[in-house]
């Protein structure tokens, strides 16, 4: 338990509910660079997984409980012991810890999922807090789909928790139900009306399906809560979560208003939100409020006008703020490896000497071809999965493309699988469809494709472009990345890093 | 003026603010689309524009107006004769027609910008209603950046335009600073203290820099407001405008709480995003309310598990009430002109005769490429620019491309230009670099490119990829679209289209 000083505490769980919306799955390696570049913008808490749900998450959470210091590490465990054991025993190397653990309490998610009644899941809650509590000091109560459940029966739960040592006590909105109205009253009833609420940190949970989940979470900060639950970018599931940036912003700008901050480090926000984009392949909007990339432009003449007159006139932020103009240092050719390594770990990644050796021949050869590399070129390297350390089974040895008008397009494709060496061709409707027709013959594997995303990082016909493609195989969905100054080639080490994560 | 009976009115500026964001500027036939689809959708006035700022704005204006029945059309006009006889002037042929005057009312905007005092904003803002009252019978005004304006000038300054004639007064928090409490406080305080305040409509209009533009302009709407002013997707300057389809479907979920309602048809909202985020190639996020990709999507095991036992405990509003399911028919190569046509026009086009026989062709062309030719390929087929009657200076003749690994990747480009053929080859980085640069040997115009983005309408390999670029010279910025089975084709043709819009 922490003392409760009047600051909101930021809980990001964009590697929990975050990765949980399609296609976001990320390796245990960009969890732990995203953890990593949390880690120094000083969130409070990283929810780092839901370990019982898998081997993949429990070690990746262990991963972060080990290497990453600074944040409380935060893992998920439904209200059973084997969930709750399982939490403990990932979280074990971290120095702060915490087990989150959750249990419906609205009327519907209790007759219809759980099959429960209210005074089996009132006494279930509080052995869910006691059994936590016998594995670490810091644990946190969430009652799912809390704004769709009976006030005083919430009044109850949070009581019979508190009795049991919770620490915190989440409410979250699951469905994105709520309005901004309603989520700071049932804050102030929860503040002023549960016994012992003056011990514990309520926090606010949000999703953003009615547009709202920033608004909400402000409403209950200003009745109250001193938690919010976000995520980078406010990915999640369906609509997202809270976007951490939205919220920290708020605060910051409106302090005159909320009169209460987080400890965040907005000038790394502009890269968090760039990195998480990059692993996650879920683009930002241009129009996204924060870290879109319209979010500080000013188009019309009369807005230009305004802002050369006096900044404040059409700006509330500084572009600076969130550390947007810093971003633009630009390497190359002559940059030293010094430099490049002091960049490298600035923008949230730990290479290991080796990783960061070969990194450095990449940079060399992309700042042979491209004037300046800027940080998105920096990330989009690294990023790149066949940097990696896995060993892949799938690797592309040779590619070659014709194609153009009155032209059939072919593609002639070599892959090593393992040690042999397989060659193919194919034609297709475009070069990307006779490339992945040509790699599907060597592979034996037909995977339906989602979605293709092919952008350039930076500007410029130079750029490095970065594959982004989201496949299904079996009721599994995978993404791939790759980059390369030749997007067709971009495309297809994304198509073959896809495989390799199936 | 209208009658006040009691439901919100959407003033829809998807044309206007929403235009006026980098990168999404739309021509007239574009533009004709747009507003053809909000006027199925049931909007009430579409601000189609500025009238004064250009003679492309001009005609833009003036076509809708003389085209698009249904919802009032808007024109806007700073306060000053000019604009105001200008938007006058592109509204004659509309049969129901609005002129929206503006001008700013904080402290900072009338001090830095305007260079004037209260008393004389005061009486501008007066003469300039007076003037638009001798060309129309209904007004809207708005004091600019009136969420920082004094409360006390506001209730002058809107008694002033009420005494003048006004039918709507619109309080726009320009900056995007405003907070839900606040901006309810605010009509609050209009709606009870301004002389004549029940004989008009108060408006609200939002910008999303803080992420609550939708929960601004619900506030307002708890407190007395009668329209929002938004766009499709959100999509406006910085971090855009209140997305319409946040705002619309808010209210219709959470009747219960907010207890009105508006009156657009809600299963076009899905149709209207695709064609807004298709004609300006401004992406919509997965985790955008809503609209995105992911809004009705579930992954985890829990939440899948819950919808499966009762849909409610996970969704609150169903894809099919925003169009979603519909827009999964089907057309292929059997599917006749009529059935053609008529989901030509369901999409929100309003071809002629000799487009559609043309559209039906390529369409014919495509369902031999294609299994399933969906919607999104339709609306794809129909903006690409090179169908519409604009007769181009440049156009593709011919290209074909060869790239690989040990290759320099190379193109060779013909376009014509008016009647002659040019022909020239090139090597690049990269296949589009190549194409890119041989194309510029032609031209001898060498933009900066500043965006390209490169994604298939829908799934499957075989898709139709549409490329849009963006490109910027001499100060000015342009978007080129174009699509093609071939990736490489598409990005040709997007930046030979982006070309003939320079």
């Amino acid at each position: 338990m922490e003392n409760k000083e009047d600051f909101v505490r930021i809980f990001d769980t964009t590697l929990r509910d975050g990765e949980q919306c399609p296609g976001a799955a990320m390796s245990e390696d960009e969890k732990l660079d995203v953890a990593h570049h949390l880690s120094r913008m000083n969130v409070d808490t990283i929810e780092a997984g839901f370990p019982v749900s898998s081997q993949v998450q429990f070690k990746a959470v262990e991963r972060i409980a080990r290497e990453v210091e600074g944040p409380r590490i935060a893992a998920l465990a439904r209200a059973v012991r084997l969930d709750i054991e399982t939490a403990a025993n990932s979280l074990k190397p971290a120095s702060k810890k915490r087990i989150h653990t959750f249990l419906a309490t609205s009327p519907i998610h209790m007759k219809f999922k759980l099959g429960k009644s209210p005074s089996e899941v009132l006494k279930l809650a509080r052995e869910a807090v006691l059994m936590a509590r016998e594995y670490v000091e810091d644990v946190e109560f969430s009652p799912e789909d809390g704004t769709r459940s009976e006030w005083e029966f919430l009044r109850e739960v949070c009581e019979a928790v508190i009795e049991a040592g919770v620490g915190t006590i989440n409410i979250p909105d699951t469905v994105g139900y709520t309005t901004p109205e309603k989520y700071g009253e049932l804050f102030h009833f929860l503040t002023t009306n549960v016994r012992g609420a003056e011990k514990i940190i309520f926090s606010a949970h949000c999703h953003n399906d009615l547009g709202l989940a920033t608004a909400n979470s402000l409403s209950a900060i200003k009745n109250g809560a001193r938690q919010v639950e976000c995520t980078v970018n406010g990915i999640g599931e369906r609509a997202g979560n809270t976007a951490m940036e939205e919220v920290v912003m708020a605060l910051r700008t409106r302090k005159d208003f909320y009169g209460i901050s987080t400890r965040i480090n907005t000038q790394l926000i502009s890269r968090a939100s760039y990195l998480v984009k990059t692993i996650t392949g879920m683009v930002v909007q241009p129009n996204k409020a924060i870290v879109g990339a319209n979010a500080f432009a000013h188009e019309s003449g009369i807005h230009q006008d305004g802002v050369i007159k006096n900044r404040e006139t059409y700006e509330i932020m500084t572009p600076e703020s969130i550390g947007l103009e810093s971003n633009r240092m630009v390497l190359g050719r002559h940059s030293g490896r010094a430099g490049f390594k002091d960049r490298i770990i600035r923008l949230g990644f730990q290479p290991s000497g080796d990783e960061l050796a070969s990194a450095y021949n990449r940079f060399m050869e992309i700042a042979d071809k491209k004037k300046e590399v800027f940080d998105e070129d920096l990330i989009a390297l690294f990023t790149d999965q066949s940097m990696k350390k896995v060993q892949p089974k799938y690797r592309l040895e040779y590619y070659h493309v014709s194609s153009g008008s009155n032209t059939v397009p072919t593609a002639t494709i070599k892959i090593s699988i393992d040690s042999s060496v397989f060659e193919e061709t194919s034609t297709g409707d475009g070069p990307v469809d006779a490339v992945f027709k040509a790699i599907q013959k060597i592979t034996k594997i037909v995977p339906l494709l989602e979605r293709l995303l092919i952008s350039p990082v930076t500007k410029g016909t130079d750029a490095l472009a970065e594959a982004s493609v989201s496949i299904s195989y079996e009721a599994k969905t995978v993404v791939g990345k790759g980059s390369s100054t030749d997007i067709i080639e971009a495309t297809a080490l994304s198509y073959i890093d896809a495989l390799n994560r199936l």
